[in-house]
This record gives structure tokens, C-alpha cells and sequence, in this order.
């Protein structure tokens, strides 16, 4: 039979069991720490409605996605989760309770031009916050203050949620008589992690901005101290309103996160954080590992007044954030944070010597399992040799060998892979010693 | 601005958060149990190469696959878990250590026409054992021992998982000089419990089985008795070498049954179970609701020999079964065996009074979930009704009320939202009542 090549597309993961089970700990993790905050829980469907999904896109977005027609039906798949909370928010706004605090960790698709670290199909993390009508700048603060306790049990090192609010810039701008370029110097002044501040100049000065207003721009942005430093100063830059407005909404974020108790050498105040989507309108976040500045921004969102425009007549603002987990798991490995696992998920496998002892053997394994122990039992007629090369490849830490001695005298020969040492033990003794 | 209909299309699953919760649930179990017997987690992408993931099918399946082109690229959404695994083995063979015992509970993709009871889009949670070269028949044993350890714990109420063999079908049929219609005599059989028997001799009638072979194989089916029973009255019915080879094989996958203590009431051996896909080749599963058989099988599989001959000359032979998850949750609440859940996941709301005490709120917070307890904080300005009713609205049991007085004394206000008790205490009582 002539054979397929059992391929797959370029720009998708597909991880061996050991690397699974390291990835599925993380998405266990940070679903932890949503639920403990009160979020709750939501899976909206892979493929939409392109009319739906796309009311609002545009540009990059449109041409990424991933449409097709399905009989007469024009489809697309999520290219995230945020547009699809806003579908949804506004078709259950009558059955839910604001504010609406929900979790979502599923694949996206975005049909990108495949380059290292991205990926067309990936997860994202995400929690979103929507009120009916308001909703407080406390929220503005309860996301960072989720995000640093997922990166602190994800034990990924130091690392720093990077705070601003868009009204700072674009009231900034405005009172430069920049109006009508905000959306371009934002998408510049976004860049200039990656492209650096000559680059940034030179950009803006190709988009038509005076010499003087980028040297204002660019001065401004390096506004250096700690936070309240950095506040104080900026105060005094502008009287247009709506950038005197964004200032008090992060001193207000800023003071809350005191309040949560979020160290302040986790969090900063960063002028340079503009988040090119253009539906921010205040708060904006993005997160790095300190020690891995090149990974880039590994956690953002921010503050939408007018997500759910497109769907409803409702005020619905919210604020949200997202981990792009597949790539920050890739990086990770690929940078080393993350070592190779070596571990299976099973703690113990037993091995019956010959099928005559099955009987005895699945005893101990329900109790084993009973006790929450994961077991795997080996049932291949091999030798001796084989099955415990199976524990030893899976990265199972013990073998439990049952042959005629270990029923009659109704123990097991517990085998530690690590030391090599091997010792009859009681059922009791073995469970005791698997929960150590 | 003109608002686009928030709406999904028919044929996919939305839920509310607290059905969500109860369907996260049904999830968390199945995964507990299938990695308690060792199954290792695989997440294969959703999008595959059409050539790749139709190298067998044809027929209904093709007519039913999500295919589309991007760029130049066919692509299709997977439609079962089965043949990804079987390219995914395929693919990864020297990394992986066999018997390969995998789970999966992922989204599929169905363009059937849409109909009561049917999705187009729908989680299964599937196990598989693949072997290399060969497969223990212990391990046919295993999967229903694992479903029934799944179901107990689903408590959904008694079950039973019908056992059958697909050699025993064949070469019987065979033995009737029908081997040339074995794949059509199945289906037909296959449909006996949805048509009746009636309806099973019309079919076969019109698919030109004499009228003295429609009597044998309706009579076959209806042997009765208890398994050894069965199989006792079946060894006398045939000499065919496959079909003895099958009776063989209940044999011990019945007397590994019993070893694995599940009990009898629990399984049957029935011979009308046929399952329509063409790749079983041994065992074959279902699994029904003893009180709602309208409901069909919630759980089917078997075993195939040679699923991995379109990607490899390695001979893999597997055995695996699979939960229709989206199906068995939707048709379980319309038959109301799953109540509505009127509980969230939070156990407590902490409501300040005002914004002052919020330092102490969050020092309670924090307390909480770092142990274990999932805790909500309202941090909208609005009347305490309100606060209060947020929480009744979520299920959320408990309410915990902070204003000047409660941090003066070091306490919080909690209420019970069930009997509407309140009681001032300490955060260490509060714990204490919450983990109860």
C-alpha cells in the first residue's frame, strides 16, 4: 500500500507525552489560579460566523484568518478569545450577572506566515472582566494582581507587569496637535522594544511628525524614576484632559495594586506600552521575564469601553489579559527555563511475573488508585527486562513486580528505578510510600 | 451603528458558566480516572493536511469534513481522535514506548446535517492502547474496566457496557456463504436496536440474504443466557477458524473481567453490537444508560489491526473507546439525570463596605486561596442588595461583609446566603467553616 507521510502543517505543536504532560501542568496552573479569583469558566465554539466574528476586524486580522465556505455558510475559526466574549456577553446579557468575570483557555487560529516562535493554532489564557454600564478601575488592578500570582507559581523567574494607559497617550499627542496620527505614532511607539528608539525616530519623522514634536515625544517616553516619580512628573507635561484623566486612572491602578499587595518590583509604570489593537482605550499591560528581555511581551491586554458595539446597544466596558501559551512554551524551551520532564504522570507500575497472578495484582492497583495513586499496569508478555525498560522510558519513578512469592506472602517487590534498590513490602507500606 | 445578530450556528455547543462548570466537571473526572490507569495526555492540532487526515476515509465522513483551502494548502478539521493518533503513532514511533497508552478529550468537527441530539462541533474523550506488533487481549479488558470506573464516578446511575466481537460476527456470516456482504450485513445489524427486528429482516431481505439465513442470523442474535452461558451455546453454532479465533477472545477478555473486578451486572456479551466503522477488526464496544436506552450508546470503540497502514509498513494494532461528551451532557439534561447546577466555584464573596477597607479585604483574600478556597471579591459601588444578590445569582454560598467595625475587631460579617445566618468571626473560623 502506498503510504502518506503522517505530517503536519508547519506553524502547529504537537508535543511527545513527557512534554505534554509539562504543558498541560502549566494550563492546570493558571486555570487554578482563575477559578481562586473568582472567574469563571467558558468555551465558545472553534468556528463562527465570518459576518459575526468579523464585524469588527479588519486589516491584519481579516487576512489571517482562517474562512471558508461550508455549503452556502461563510465560516471562520477564532483568531481570539476576546471577540468572542463580546459576541457572547451581548447574546447572554439577559442570563448573566455583571460584573462578568470569565476564564477561557482554548486554541485560536491565525493563518500567519510561518516564522520561528509563531504559530498558527495556539492557546490563550485569558480572563476578562466586563461590567454593565461601569465598571471600577479596581478590576484595572485585579487582573495584574491575577497575572502575578500565575507567573509566581508558573516559577518562571522574575518578571514585570508593565502598566499604562492609553488616554496618557493619546491625550499627549493631542495636546501636540498629533489628533489625527494617534493610531500611527501608537503602532511606532509599540515597536520600540523591538526596533529601538532610532528606529522610532525615524519612523515618525517618515509619518510627518516635526523634528521638535518627536524629540517631545521621544523625551517623554524616557520619563525615568519610580512610579510615583514618574507620576508626579507627568502631571505637569499637559493640561489636555483626556491625558490628565488616564493619569489619575493609574495612580488609582497603582495605588490599588499596593493595596493587593503585589511587590512593587513586580509592576512598573511603562510610557512605551501602547498595545497596537486599537480597541484599548485606557489601562494597557504587557509582562516580560526579566532575564529574557528577547522573549518579548509574554501577558497583554488591557481596557475596551466599546467591544460590544458592533453586537449590542448596551454599555458593556471591560478589561482583560492574555497568556499565548504555546508560544510562551516554546520560547520557554527553547530559551531552557523549562528543563526536559522527565516524569510520567503514573507513580508506580506494576508487573505481574505471569497472568495467573492478575487477580492479585489489580487488587493492589485499585488500591493504589483508590488512593489517588496513578498506576499503570504492564500486561504484555515480555521479559523481565522489557517491562521494566517500559517504567524506565515512561519516566515512571517505581516498579512493583508480583510473582508467586510476593501473593503468598501478600506483598509486592517494590523496585526504586532511581537507587536500584528493591524491597518486599505490605500494600499498606507501598501506598505509604508512593505518597511520600 | 447597525448591530450584527450575536448568534452561533445551530449544531454548536454554548453553555452558561454554571453548566459550564458542570460540563468542566464531567471533564476533570474522565481525566482523573483515564490518567489514574496510566493514560498519557496527547493534544494533536485541529487542523490537519487533507491528504494526511483522508488517507483512509471516504463515504459519509467525506462528505461530512470541515475542508478547506488556505492559499494553495487543502486543509480539513480533524473529525475523530482516532486517525489523528493513528498518524500521530505513525509519526513519532521511535519516541514513543509501547504499549502506547494515550488519552485525548478534544473538539471534533461534524458538518452533518444539523438534528436533535447532533453537534457539529463536540468534545471526545478518547483512550487508546496501540501496540507494537502485538496487543495483549488483557488490555481489551482494561478500557471497559477504565469506562466503568469513569461512569461510577459520573454517577449516572446503572450502566452496562455490551461486549462483541467482530471475528465472531464475520465468520459466522462466512459460515453462511455470505462472506462477500459481511460490511453490509453489519450495518444493517448494527441498526437492530434503533429499527427492531422487524425492520433488520426487511433490510436483509432486500439486500438478498435468503430467507433461511435471515432466520439463522436472527436467531444467533438472540441467544441468551448469561455470558458463559453464551458463550457455551455459541462454540456449537460454527466450525469456522474466525469465528472460533473470536469466541476465544470474549473468552478472555470476559475472564480478564472478572480479575479486574468489575462487576457482572455491569457488562454483557451481546451479539447484535456490530459498530458501524469499518477499521474494527476484535472487540467491539457500547455502552448504554440501563434506564434511558432511547439515549443509544454514550461510550463505543474496539479494536482495529491495521489504522497506522496509511502512514507506516510498522504493524500497530489498537484498541480504544470513546465518551461523546457534548452529546451525552445535552441529551443528559434533557432527561434530566444532570440537574441544573446552581453552584459556582467560588465559595465566598468578600463585599467592603467602602473603598478604605480594601488592604484588609485583600489580606483576607489572600489568606483564602492560598488555602485552597476560591474567593471572590465585589468591587462595584453599588448598594449592598446588590452586592448581595451578585453573589445569590452565581451560587456563590457565602457572602463575607468587611466594613469599618469587622477590621476594628479583626473579623469579618460572614453570611450564609442559604439561611441567612450571620456571625462575626475571625479569619481562621472563617477558614475553618469554608473548608467544610
Amino acid at each position: 500500500m502506498k503510504k502518506v507521510e503522517p505530517r503536519i502543517l508547519s506553524g502547529f505543536m504537537e508535543l511527545l507525552p513527557q512534554d505534554q504532560i509539562q504543558f498541560n501542568q502549566m494550563v492546570d496552573t493558571i486555570r487554578r489560579v482563575y477559578e481562586e479569583y473568582g472567574f469563571l469558566p467558558l468555551d465558545t465554539p472553534t468556528i463562527e460566523l465570518s459576518e459575526v466574528l468579523l464585524a469588527k476586524a479588519g486589516g491584519e486580522t481579516e487576512k489571517q484568518i482562517y474562512r471558508f465556505l461550508k455549503g452556502d455558510t461563510d465560516l471562520s475559526l477564532r483568531f481570539d478569545l476576546t471577540v468572542p466574549l463580546a459576541r457572547y456577553v451581548s447574546a447572554h446579557y439577559n442570563d448573566l450577572v455583571f460584573p462578568f468575570k470569565r476564564y477561557q483557555i482554548s486554541k485560536v487560529f491565525r493563518g500567519e506566515r510561518p516564522q520561528k516562535g509563531r504559530f498558527r493554532e495556539f492557546y490563550q489564557c485569558d480572563i476578562d472582566i466586563i461590567g454593565n454600564e461601569s465598571l471600577d478601575l479596581v478590576y484595572d488592578a485585579e487582573i495584574p494582581t491575577v497575572i502575578y500570582h500565575v507567573f509566581q507559581e508558573l516559577q518562571l523567574g522574575k518578571f514585570t507587569i508593565r502598566i499604562n494607559n492609553r488616554k496618557v497617550l493619546t491625550g499627549f499627542f493631542k495636546s501636540l496637535g498629533l489628533e489625527n496620527q494617534v493610531t500611527d505614532i501608537l503602532r511606532v511607539i509599540d515597536k520600540i522594544d523591538k526596533i529601538g528608539e532610532e528606529a522610532v525616530r525615524e519612523e515618525l519623522l517618515d509619518q510627518k511628525v516635526s523634528k521638535d514634536s518627536v524629540d517631545t515625544i521621544l523625551s517623554f517616553l524616557q520619563i525615568s524614576g519610580s512610579v510615583s516619580e514618574k507620576l508626579t512628573k507627568l502631571k505637569e507635561l499637559s493640561k489636555d484632559p483626556l491625558y490628565q484623566e488616564g493619569l489619575e486612572e493609574l495612580e488609582k491602578v497603582f495605588a490599588s495594586l499596593k493595596d493587593f499587595q503585589v511587590p512593587e518590583e513586580y509592576y512598573t509604570l511603562d510610557l512605551t506600552i501602547a498595545r497596537g489593537l486599537d480597541y484599548y482605550t485606557g489601562t494597557v499591560y504587557e509582562t516580560r521575564l526579566d532575564d529574557y528581555p528577547s522573549l518579548g511581551s509574554i501577558c497583554s491586554g488591557g481596557r475596551y469601553e466599546n467591544l460590544t458595539e458592533y453586537y449590542t446597544d448596551q454599555h458593556l466596558p471591560g478589561i482583560g489579559i492574555s497568556i499565548g501559551l504555546t508560544r510562551l512554551y516554546s520560547q520557554l524551551k527553547e530559551v531552557g527555563i523549562l528543563k526536559e520532564n522527565q516524569t510520567s504522570l503514573a507513580k508506580i507500575l506494576l508487573v505481574p511475573m505471569d497472568k495467573e497472578n492478575s487477580n492479585y495484582v489489580l487488587d493492589i492497583a485499585t488500591y493504589l488508585r483508590n488512593h489517588g495513586i496513578k498506576t499503570d499496569v504492564y500486561y504484555q508478555e515480555k521479559g523481565m527486562k522489557q517491562k521494566i525498560k517500559y517504567a524506565d522510558r515512561l519516566g515512571i519513578p517505581y516498579v512493583g513486580v508480583i510473582g508467586e512469592t510476593e501473593v503468598k506472602e501478600n506483598k509486592v517487590a517494590l523496585k526504586d528505578l532511581e537507587t536500584g534498590n528493591q524491597e518486599l513490602v505490605t500494600k499498606e507500606e507501598l501506598l505509604k510510600r508512593l505518597t511520600n
